[in-house]
């Protein structure tokens, strides 16, 4: 599960800096598919991130407006900040609570932790891949999305 | 792991299922990004998956060629001939064998069983969300991501 996360990671560090390439306004012009533009999947990803991971915690969700976070430099700087909770979490022992069951305030359903963080690894994924199309018609080189063979920096070194 | 390949399938199946909305024109025309069209995208995470599968197993890579697979019944058909010697393999302890390493005739570098498996979960997943940016380009909903809320067809019932 871990390793998931650490190439999910690493694929999102690779993407901000392909993301260096455009200017701010290629980055946030709207596109066909996802939700919408290449600077607010990054943000989605995080931010969805983050607030199930709180929310299997227990911890009140913290709602963040992209329009506070419309630049490549905020956008990073939140993923940066909110991983040092999550590495916390996610190095905890996992096993002990992933059949406990988690209720979290926007989905009536209730969860168990494994689902959740099965769900979060397909979520990030999925959204690279759209990523990846959206740069092919950019007429740029997407970043791999190759599991093997990608050195992945350990959890325990952010 | 195993609920990552049950989740694939159950997308995988949901897309055969949207693909019958679309004439065969469009499900083989050029599209930008990924593998370039719908049905190939579907025969490639197939085959894909089946080559490393075999591969771990020490087994030979058995060659399909898309030029025999160019219909949507005959994709679908070829996903669950394969599947069921994937059932096989990933019914065993795989455990035991995770960090055994692994080399295959297409790839010059050895990988573990545990990378292999990671790489062929993040791989269909990838390919997938490239589909629903297609998908939107025609103007039809693609098939939800979820895999909270989801319910998984357990892979003892393959």
């Amino acid at each position: 599960m871990i390793k998931f996360f650490e190439y999910n990671w690493q694929v999102r560090e690779e993407w901000f800096d392909w993301c260096n390439k455009l200017e701010i306004e290629e980055l946030l012009i709207d596109r066909k598919g996802g939700v919408g533009n290449i600077l607010y999947t990054l943000f989605h990803i995080i931010d969805v991130e983050y607030s199930w991971i709180r929310g299997i915690q227990g911890k009140e969700d913290v709602v963040f407006q992209f329009a506070d976070y419309n630049t490549l430099e905020k956008v990073k700087s939140l993923s940066d900040k909110l991983r040092i909770e999550i590495v916390e979490f996610l190095r905890t022992n996992l096993v002990d609570i992933k059949e406990q069951s988690v209720s979290v305030p926007w989905d009536e359903e209730k969860y168990t932790v494994d689902e959740i963080l099965h769900h979060l690894i397909a979520h990030e994924i999925h959204h690279i891949g759209q990523l990846s199309v959206w740069s092919r018609e950019l007429e740029i080189l997407p970043v791999s999305s190759n599991l093997v063979g990608r050195e992945l920096k350990s959890i325990h070194s952010y």
